[in-house]
């Protein structure tokens, strides 16, 4: 992606640990506890490791990084090429130490460990802006938990609810999120060792033992087999950030829907040079749920390649593992950017509770016919009370009067209600349902109150 | 899809949930327990529940299905008229009871508690599928844990390993897919009712009572807000599913390309009219991998559809939802019916060890290039080990001659070793690693003695 | 697909074109344009061939579909057992005939045959309805090109448009498509023979002969060589149509928000039982675009796994051939009913001029500041101008005055225009720019009087 | 997409044709052409052009690409931030011309114009690179046309072809690709040009003129209307590219698949560094189709994604616009990479004829059973040919004979054949069909002596 564009969509910490100078290091604090481990299992001599752990540590200002890119093409992998700067660095220190350097280790050792190191990294990051994110939520939940707004179904005008439910709903998604992310973090955080085969033939007996200490030293849990070739791990992990994805797309769509200028009831907030227009000096674009909505509809098909790559050839596989190189940090990337830009808006959105109010009316009482509706229904059957609102409504669209109007005037209505009760139908705070009981659940599951 | 293909890419449990027929009975399921949980709130009669559970025990017949259908090309979706046809039944019976039918509730209540009533009942199939494709697998993994064969990366012979290492991998792969589904089951398997809004504003204060009851009622976990916009549950379900289907499509591949005839190692189950050819009467075609690869293909752009499909707008969205209606079957039946294929293939598979034998021999030694170039390296270091022996290959290559007799010429090589050692190096057998404490972990692992 | 919603996504000529029954019938044409050709080239006897054609007439009442469905899943495709049973029902009446069924042919071409003939059929509905589609959008451009109303940009107000000029954008759209539908025919609509591997072996000589009979026979055109293996034909053919799918997308997503409650400009057509809701009575759900919407979330996911299916083995390919079956009939299905309900809404939508009128006013002048802008720009540059006006904007905004009135008093304003001038900025009829132009420019190419 | 991996899997050229550089030197181009234009139509001062067209040479150098960057992120895109630059630029040089940049446009139809003028020098480098493969191909072809190698039909040996069929096979699907790209180049290569709303409202009565001047000036076609909200022309054009992909991936899994070591009939050329292992010396990985496989997995999706993005709001949209920016760079970019690796595939191939030759020998005989088969059928029915070359090949593989000896035993093969018959049955030459005649033609079609 063109880096003019970097500050649209992505998010400045994730982009940098997926950027070419972190991968690089990651893959260099594989091969550092590559050689650690190898010298406590004693493969190798505790003073290699030692070089080589020194080595390491500014190796990064040695790297020919142009010289990497040139050799990836012919070597089909980055790892190969890096292998060999790392092993002459290492050489010039100490050549004695350089013939250990990625002892028994095969390039998607390296390559697969130091992705699981940035999407930990990466992920951690992602916490905590969803994190951020539930926390403003809730708080705004709390704040508008009584503001009452139409509800909308089918892009049309449906009952009252409040603004605090709709929070609500989505703060409860971002509960599940970190539910999810909790959940995961054991399974998929796994060490990948396995030379050439998954077998670590190289060393011999001594292949489990280095892969308990390399996985120990990074901090990462052992995989019971190797996995060159079973990438459910690395899926599953892309598709819970996915999920997120999800979510905000979601939260972007009712925004952009709500800031929309015919309704004008949440709008982003406005910065200096932000959501301006280079011919229309009026216009609040709403910047954000732009590069959201742009994200959303791009996630989705990178998680589409991911799944496909699953199916891999053999012991490790032909394509499927480097199309995975494209769409992972991809993922993390957009969906960090897209966090970020989210608490933003919740932090800083314009609620407008005039534009609310006033858009309960436009429909002159139409959207309290369900609440007429019920009304009457214990009298006349929900279907039989269902046919007269909707005739009613009928009636009141076409002679363009209040549904209130059509409805007092009608035999059996009258004949059940008084004037005072049906008036009393029509007032949209009184029509909210079990809502407050719903926000009530989702504050106290984030305080643990409720599980 | 044609119902020609039904039993080339289905499995019968699962394509029977996702029928017509018993997507209505889900939804008289639904139907029924609504009323029931509103009865036991006291918020419709006691005697109108009783009705309708007692019509809903064979309405399935009454149904006009075709109308139905009719309908639901004018409704949008197929819960208005059926909620329509119910109640007429229902009226036959009882008009008393007909006015409580559907009590409060909105379509997509009923629809989206069906669904999740379909997916819990294929998840149960999907889960028993799995469970002996895993149990089957570990069988099989255990008999042949010492059956030497050829490593295979990026398409090319690489080093040996044993096919019981193979089929330990895939293990692994089926124990986290049932280790996920564990998880999630009671996060997703929750019940939908929120009416119009989500409010459930025509059950005024006994919202959340009903919700409670009809949760129960059905075996569901109780949601902490309505989740008609907030669809993260069922793509996290669909998505727990399609992670299953890309294991299998690994392993589809995996045996497709052993069975090609210049390899022949490993071949599908043999049956009367299985895998023929209208042409070609040598033919054995690996059928099964043929439907789990076209699998494999779809089920990914699938999850796709799903994911984008979470952009939903405000309280209940237009279209979205709709998509997934296409998907959700899919994903279930595609997955289940590869389960299928792949359960006949791991229990019926033909193993050629003879085969295996030959092909370990197919490359005059170079496979045991990395057995030589370890040897080698603690005399000379790795990378000039490495260098020794990349040389020694392209002259066993352009000589045409075994990659043995070129070693055992080379000085460098001779002032170290004996011919014997030399010969030891190319034994496949002494140069598999740790293969056997991999296998024994994955047995375990199965048995609980290792979490 | 469940059928209960054929009639919401699908369109019955196509749905018909793709079902199993028409599946069969395409491939005994397939295999009858076979013998034809074959006797013709001498390749059968003419007495075996004329006795194909007689069975053929009415064989599909002969067909065991149920068998066919069982014995697919072993064969791998339909066609080998249809093959059987077409041979078995030809020996029946000629036990002679018989041995000349499906001579020299591969299962694939007679199903690659029937695909491309089946999609020919339905490309033919696509087409009728697609011009439909255009004659009705012309018409209505003609009828609104002058009726002002809002254009939004970023689902903001931006500038006044006429109706009649989204009407030109949308036929300029479906003129590009009729074009690209013409292009692509003689491509497309190509044979496919060339038995197991291309090679029509079995025919020996008369290989070409044969396959130019065919060909001509069926109307189709004639290879260079066998398709077997390279499908990019009907991925164009699929990707003609889903560009189709997209646009019909964009216009469901534009009338869904002018059918907003709060915008109100345009209404899918009312019908008894359309777009009501089982609780909110008042409901007019916009259920064609729904429809639509889902189906254009679908298509380009069918279509992303089209391309990658493209990746296919050797002479004929092993999953990816497969996975074409699920996506074709799908894409042309949901694109033809995405037509029909186009069709629908376009032929009867209701255009509420009024609320265009209204809309237009809700910004109290904002909407005209470009207007504005360009008026002032020639005395004071364009980025001047542009600061003014965005200024006043600010003014006019928080204050909650008319822009006009807030323009009028500014002095760098005032020293160039009366108060006349001033207000003529802001008559929206007056600001169309080149609109009928471009209006007349689509009329014209309808008419063939532009290319 | 990491730096590290452009030479793996992308092209120079069209890299840097989507590079940001290059990008804002097409945005120069088109505010460029726009003044020019708009001079000539007599909207603003020559002079004014005359400046900004001098300022415009060496602009780029003056452009502050980080804070494009930065501004990028509050703008929405880089459009806005980089006229405000511009503007500055030549208001540096003469303010009175400043006035004049960028005059009635919108940022959309820099971008836009900008991404057309981008793809049409992105195609004419793969058109270049299509037409060197083309060419290529077809001299392959006529050196293999005759070279025996066995078809493979599901991944199992079929029956013989020629590697020259094969290759004519592909070059008719680059043929095909270059009659596509002829045709869309009219319709893709238009400009676009509308202002805000698409009305080019602020050049009142000149906006026609000024497109037509605009569109000549860049040599693009002029559209009959604005398109802002149309993207079916950009989408047709990735479509396209996205085929040539498509048919790339095919060709790349072909040699991939043949390049296995136990098969090794084609190989990827050698060159040093290439396609070597890290761990196995021996190893010659087929490093391009590794990068094309990724590429064919990658560029679907991105595919998925523009046809979703097509369903965009009104009369500029939200967030799909932005989407298409991450996309159709990626499309060409990974497409030419992949066509400038499969160019050095075709020239460099190493055929190995006796892999091949040895093989077709591989099934003892089996191969042939279809030819066996069509001698036979003559004799006795197709039908019961294929029954008794089937039990025949049953019959060889269980005694692990050669299926000739089998056959020359049976009676009712003796009672009409001599030995000598049978054992020219199985002659691989003698049963390839018409595969010559296909070459032939695929040959001609390049000449232009068949259309």
């Amino acid at each position: 992606m063109s880096q003019l564009y970097a500050s649209l969509f992505y998010q400045p910490q994730v982009t940098e640990i997926f950027s070419d100078r972190a991968l690089v290091m990651y893959m260099v604090e594989a091969e550092t506890a590559l050689a650690k481990a190898q010298a406590e299992v004693g493969v190798i001599p505790q003073s290699a490791a030692t070089v080589i752990q020194q080595v390491a540590q500014n190796v990064l200002d040695k790297i020919d990084f142009d010289a990497l890119a040139v050799a990836a093409g012919l070597a089909g992998n980055i790892a190969i090429p890096f292998v060999k700067q790392l092993t002459a660095i290492v050489k010039a220190q100490d050549p004695e130490a350089a013939r250990f350097v990625h002892w028994g280790a095969t390039s998607q050792d390296i390559l697969d460990t130091a992705c699981i190191l940035q999407c930990r990294d990466a992920l951690a990051q992602i916490e905590t802006l969803l994190q951020q994110c539930y926390q403003t939520t809730l708080m705004q939940t709390e704040i508008y938990r009584h503001q009452v707004m139409i509800g909308r179904t089918w892009l049309q005008q449906a009952l009252p609810i409040t603004f605090g439910h709709k929070l609500a709903r989505w703060a409860s998604g971002f509960k599940r999120d970190l539910d999810r992310l909790e959940t995961i973090k054991s399974r998929v955080f796994t060490a990948q060792l396995g030379g050439a085969v998954g077998s670590l033939a190289s060393l011999q007996q001594h292949g489990s033992a280095v892969v308990a200490a390399y996985s120990k030293c990074l901090g990462l849990s052992q995989p019971s087999c190797t996995w060159h070739g079973e990438r459910d791990r690395l899926v599953e992990l892309a598709s819970t950030v996915a999920l997120i994805m999800g979510s905000l797309g979601k939260m972007a769509r009712d925004w952009s829907l709500m800031m929309q200028t015919e309704i004008g009831e949440v709008s982003e907030p406005t910065a200096k040079g932000r959501g301006g227009s280079s011919t229309m000096p009026h216009k609040r674009n709403p910047v954000a749920a732009a590069a959201i909505l742009a994200a959303a509809n791009r996630v989705p098909v990178l998680m589409s390649s991911l799944y496909q790559s699953m199916v891999q050839e053999h012991e490790r596989s032909l394509g499927s593992w480097h199309a995975e190189w494209l769409a992972i940090p991809e993922i993390f990337q957009l969906t960090a950017g897209s966090l970020a830009r989210t608490l933003d808006v919740l932090k800083g959105m314009e609620v407008d509770v005039d534009r609310m109010k006033n858009n309960l009316e436009c429909t002159s009482g139409l959207i309290m016919a369900e609440a007429v509706m019920m009304a009457l229904a214990p009298k006349m059957g929900r279907l039989q009370a269902h046919h007269v609102v909707e005739a009613a409504c009928q009636t009141a669209i076409e002679n363009q009067v209040h549904l209130m109007s059509v409805i007092s005037e009608l035999d059996e209505v009258k004949q059940h209600f008084t004037l005072d009760q049906i008036q009393q139908f029509f007032s949209s705070d009184s029509y909210l349902g079990n809502i407050q009981d719903q926000i009530d659940t989702v504050l106290q599951e984030a305080t643990g109150e409720i599980q």
